[in-house]
């Protein structure tokens, strides 16, 4: 009967939004000189015309540009100086036709003048005369009001992660501070007679606890706050204390079982004690991650979850980056960018897993398209032609509990539950994982 | 004469190693969950075999393979119970032919015993005897002492930057604190007498101040430590008291320049007036970012160095990425990894920059090999073909100045100084920017 009650990522998907979709997420204000990686809980505007002035992008002169149609280097055009822009000044004087002034790059274009020609294409020829010997057309190296950017536009929608890129744009916007989705608090439990601790040396037949530090770095990586990781044996009455004192103090509690059938029993049997609905997904039908288990309690104040993650360290990476990250972006941050992802060439056959989504860890390498020696699959494929080089994704393959290939895994690679399998040499899209820091 | 002292990139890099190459980096330690984007200042060694025993992948029987061979679901073989393996203990009981113990995931496989049968393929018969019906070979589903990784495996070089998938790998080797490189001390100028903070509103003429907020957080998220950030006014004397200032607190000052000539000369003088040998560098042949200025001061504890970046952002963040970013990881990190970089389709032809090594910022966009409509030189590449979906690779083009194309800006391509220029629709390599957060 278990098996039957297995649900796919979209049911999955589906139950969560039952729950958590009206959620209201909690805002702070921060500066922003610490706004990388939070989540934007206010839609960005200019407030201002960029520039508010007409801008020279040259260092050169200001000018009439009909009065230089026609001109060159045998033929030039005289005019006459009326003075000097400074910079971060506004010009006092007009240049009408015959008439120019300097202007330093970034400095405003003086009314009147409707280009600038470039300081290189200019002859000086006293205090008061300048002989220009090339032609600029109406609007040539300045940038007219508002041609950046306009005032109130749109720069970034509610809910957009702010990467290192974004903070000079924000600048821009004038927003010293601003409006982001507080941290959700994640507490970590490992559970497992076996586990000890990583500054432990393990005695026969203990294992040091890997999941928990793996999980807390990409959460904190994906914008949430760790507010606990802990290791708790295998019985049921300290185990239930534990997850009830980690719900108290989070918003969202991750179990990294043991990957033993009796400590899923376990976790099912804690989360259905400690409230309604308990259990909403016994399993799910992904590839590794069917030992998946979520549960859901409804509080006065908010709804919290509870995440049973596979005990297999390679599965529970998956399993938090398919559920967990979702979830997180989905419900606390407003958030349905885009994972990272690149194309890479696929160095093997794939198979498709038995009607499950399947997710398959690959490692990146890359490849120049001129090596020697007997032709792959990769390197017979057609793209590697007309490329300098390419990203080739070499499917990880280790006993189940491996811990070094994490080492190698790059991303993975998606196949559809009626997949039928991917063919080597074909192109294929690698989700990335663990790539922040 | 000025055009002559242009220095190539590589230039560059060799004058850099003339000051830098033999100093010495200063080390500090953190622990496991605060080691994220540190860069290693030692090696990583694991410190023990793991597994340490031999350990069960599955749960179920151990068993003397050779007692399995040619069983079948017709003609089971029929093994004594001698005990029950529990999770974290050594088994005190020997398994050998004709015997079998139970075992859960990640349990020890009791001595005699070379091989488990899961659980499914085996029918309890009453408490002491069980019936298998499906014959294992030896090793199978278990790990071998060390198989994972051997007891001092070298698991990561001095140099290498912890990414969030590194953090449990460390935890694995035990390495509750790390040894990590100091981050490297970072003072920020803006110099311009048109700039103002983000907080302010620009008056007339006034700009408000993006490249040292852009540069901090590409700086920070490449592992550096912002010691202050401010804007000067372009007076001699003031500018040379806030950079000699800058210099005092910081390992490297970084100068975003107005964009005028007149700037570049300031800063050159101011340089040139702090100390020995002070200018190195007055500019650098690589398109954008030629009026690249590069200081050095060498003091009696550390040598230090002052970069004047150009004023136009795009070009700003082009110069911190291959200038600024390089010198911090390979000075101040021993940091020689690759940059991130993804394979695209470029949307249309790039012409090379004149004899100076070019970088183009890109957009990039994903793009269905099934689209409608005419077809581009995009989508008439081969490489389309055999892929569903590729990224397209956008040039940004902009007029001298912008600020809004940073938004798109999700990497550039390089062109060698001696390049002819790129074909539309042939693959490239894009070099990432921003991706941090």
């Amino acid at each position: 009967m278990k098996l039957l009650s297995v649900d796919t990522i979209q049911e999955v998907q589906l139950k969560f939004d039952t729950y958590f979709l009206k959620m209201k997420r909690e805002t702070e204000r921060v500066s922003l000189r610490g706004a990388c990686g939070r989540y934007l809980a206010e839609d960005i505007y200019s407030d201002m015309n960029v520039p508010s002035f007409r801008r020279s992008i040259v260092d050169g002169f200001a000018v009439y540009a009909a009065d230089t149609f026609g001109v060159g280097e045998s033929a030039p055009v005289f005019l006459g100086m009326v003075g000097t822009v400074q910079m971060g000044e506004p010009s006092s004087f007009r240049v009408g036709s015959g008439k120019t002034a300097y202007v330093p790059t970034g400095g405003m274009v003086p009314d009147g003048a409707d280009a600038v020609v470039m300081i290189e294409h200019v002859d000086l020829l006293d205090n008061a005369t300048i002989a220009v010997n090339r032609s600029v057309a109406p609007n040539e190296n300045l940038m007219n009001i508002g041609e950046d950017y306009a005032e109130k536009e749109r720069f970034y929608e509610k809910g957009h992660r702010i990467s290192v890129k974004d903070v000079g744009l924000l600048a821009a916007c004038g927003k010293a501070s601003i409006l982001v989705y507080k941290k959700p608090r994640i507490s970590i439990l490992s559970t497992g007679d076996e586990l000890v601790g990583p500054s432990e040396m393990p005695e026969l037949c203990q294992v040091r606890d890997i999941n928990s530090y793996a999980i807390a770095s990409m959460a904190e990586a994906a914008g949430a706050e760790i507010h606990s990781i802990e290791i708790v044996g295998d019985q049921y009455d300290i185990f239930r204390v534990c997850v009830a004192d980690a719900l108290k103090n989070s918003d969202l509690v991750l179990i990294s079982g043991g990957s033993s059938a009796g400590n899923k029993d376990l976790t099912e049997k804690v989360i259905d004690s400690l409230g309604s609905p308990g259990v909403i997904t016994h399993g799910v039908a992904i590839k590794p991650g069917k030992p998946t288990i979520i549960g859901v309690f409804k509080q006065p104040e908010k709804t919290k979850a509870v995440i049973g993650l596979p005990g297999h360290p390679m599965s529970a990476i998956i399993v938090y980056d398919v559920i967990v990250k979702r979830f997180l972006k989905k419900y606390f941050f407003g958030n349905s960018e885009a994972e990272e992802s690149l194309m890479a060439v696929l160095s093997e056959n794939l198979h498709a897993g038995d009607g499950r989504e399947t997710y398959q860890l690959v490692e990146l390498e890359k490849m120049t398209g001129d090596e020697d020696g007997e032709k792959s699959a990769v390197q017979k494929a057609r793209v590697i032609k007309s490329a300098p080089c390419v990203w080739v994704a070499k499917p990880i393959r280790a006993k189940s509990g491996s811990i070094s290939p994490l080492m190698k895994a790059d991303g993975y690679v998606v196949m559809n539950a009626d997949s039928e399998g991917l063919e080597g040499g074909r192109l294929v899209e690698v989700v990335l994982i663990g790539k922040g820091y």
